[in-house]
């Protein structure tokens, strides 16, 4: 017994001099929350590391698109029993991760992962628990719905699609009006990825059941006309899309659901690529929306401002690792000027889904209250 | 000139001959409708062919699941540009089929194409244009909506989700109540295959743009509520199920929706094991659906109906390469014990969803006529 002991607590100890330093990665790895139905990898552990096995028994390399920036992400070990495993390198920030892999040469998903659209791609996805993930947790409180519409586009001679989000009691106050959020998607994603990686429903249902947001409609639809490849994001023209959405979509929204349908309750926000399209659109088209939601997307100048209505609240928000301080001074300029506005930095994010979830969770209590 | 045209005539001969008395591939193959955004493969031609092109440089084998029964799929041949390509050996039952790749044996979807969730997995998905589409096509004609809902389930101590679709008009018509019709997915599938693989919405707004059937809603809900492995679905237990159903969505439904929330305006029905729970639910509540429908999921015989209150429809359908004459028996001697009972054969398919999508294009006229 006493050996025994010895052996463990000298194991215990050499297990320790091998991380030179490190902090010994945690063994309390648990299946990502978002994996398949059944599916016990992807792991992820209280550090933020993430553990992936893969079945590919004649496979030569298997490389997951995640870990450390710059070195290609994470390589992959074969195993005997012809698995393929292996750790990210170091822990991962908090939330939401698109990843794929990279099977001899090829690109491919985790068979264990759910997909989401992204990168003009459904790609796997990964989550990382983050320390404040109760705000966009499926909780037993009433919860609103989210509807697929389908509505005939004119412009573009096709039947599109949107999500539109109705808060809980929506069907039961059929005396109720409602101001509406238009929200957009970034780049290479779609009208789902609000509510697949955003969970922009989820968000409202527990802001609503805590009282601490006025329920509202959100509506989020595809922002894209034409087909964008890497790097030519400057090439979009907003036009068509802008057709679609102001005199397609709004008109639409309006007589299909129970709206106020003026400006003062009507509110657009974006990130990313959304961004740049509520940038445009709300200053090319000033009657139609009373406030302004920047995610990731650029920021406004008082200038672009100037002889248009004012708007009743600016958000420009990022993550700390994106360039908060731009978005800092934006809106300290934009108050100088005499504006309503607000900024936001969620901490410890990049340009990823969790700094766009803290951003609508912060944007939502501030809408509609004037 | 006349040289050249006589290399390629006979070139033409040469690949008649080649094909052995067989009718030549038709070259006019085409993206198939549910690949991913901007994909080119897989493809499908005008005879049922498909062809696959995945990119794996460095692989030695990939396997598309998809082709002649009984020989292990297609397997591609490699290119010299990392391409692998081939095309099934022969044409394929129209309509839509779940298929995957195996990748120097592990299993992986095609990135090119969509996924849909079959199997317990998300698997890629193809479609063989059928020659009645139509039917289930999305056209410019008024669409109702399928919106997500989530309700609290007491007995499974979880939120749970349900997609409820509600017919063109439902928002306008604030008065009107609907009929509704409980809709069953199969072993392995969950409450998004009737939307996605079965376009139930799409078929339901053709038919009422046609005035082919009433407006009524349809709710479809996961039908499981423990893991059944392949082979096991004999020890699936209905009482949790059943529990969900009819004690704690059926009122979130009534409370809700406008339904008429009685029996005479509630059916149920289900593909597969969806029918399976279907017949059995039906026969252990027979105050809750008073029209039932089971497709490719087993009969009714009139022993299990007698001394309950009488259904007034039974609707059995199948595909002609399942059992059609044990359908057209088991409806025979439901009409001949008193019963309104209606068979369908769907012709040209299997245990498929063309099956299916034509089982609820024939059987919504026939619901809630009396």
């Amino acid at each position: 017994m006493k050996l025994k002991q010895a052996g463990i607590l000298s194991f215990a100890l050499l297990a320790g001099q091998f991380c030179f330093g490190q902090t010994a990665i945690s063994n309390d790895f648990k299946p990502s929350t978002l994996n398949q139905p059944f599916q016990q990898y992807p792991q992820v552990n209280s550090q933020g590391y993430a553990r992936f096995k893969i079945k590919a028994p004649q496979a030569d390399s298997v490389r997951v698109s995640l870990g450390l920036g710059g070195r290609g992400g994470t390589l992959l070990t074969k195993g005997a029993d012809g698995y393929f495993t292996g750790t990210t390198e170091g822990p991962m920030d908090e939330g939401f991760h698109y990843y794929h892999l990279t099977i001899d040469g090829g690109t491919f998903n985790d068979p264990g992962a759910l997909n989401f659209y992204g990168s003009t791609r459904w790609e796997s996805g990964i989550e990382i628990p983050a320390h404040d993930q109760l705000f966009y947790a499926l909780k037993n409180v009433p919860h609103g719905n989210v509807q697929q519409i389908l509505f005939h586009s004119k412009s573009t001679s096709s039947e599109r699609r949107a999500f539109v989000y109705t808060p809980p009691g929506y069907e039961k106050n059929t005396s109720t009006k409602y101001p509406v959020l238009y929200l957009q998607h970034g780049w290479g994603e779609d009208e789902t990825a609000w509510s697949n990686q955003g969970h922009a429903n989820l968000i409202m249902d527990n802001l609503i059941a805590d009282g601490k947001t006025k329920p509202f409609i959100i509506v989020m639809t595809y922002g894209m006309t034409n087909e964008l490849k890497w790097g030519h994001v400057k090439d979009f023209k907003i036009d068509p899309f802008q057709t679609v959405l102001v005199d397609e979509l709004i008109p639409y929204v309006d007589a299909h659901f129970r709206t106020i349908a003026d400006r003062k309750h009507r509110a657009m926000a974006g990130l990313s690529m959304g961004g740049m399209e509520t940038h445009t659109i709300t200053l090319n088209k000033p009657d139609i929306f009373s406030s302004f939601a920047l995610l990731s997307g650029g920021i406004y100048k008082p200038a672009e401002l100037e002889g248009k209505t004012k708007p009743d609240l600016i958000f420009i928000s990022c993550g700390s690792r994106e360039r908060p301080d731009g978005v800092k001074k934006a809106v300290n300029e934009l108050k100088s000027a005499g504006y309503n506005a607000v900024s936001y930095v969620s901490q410890n994010t990049a340009h990823e889904f969790l700094t766009w979830r803290r951003s609508l969770h912060e944007l939502a209590p501030l809408l509609f209250r004037k």
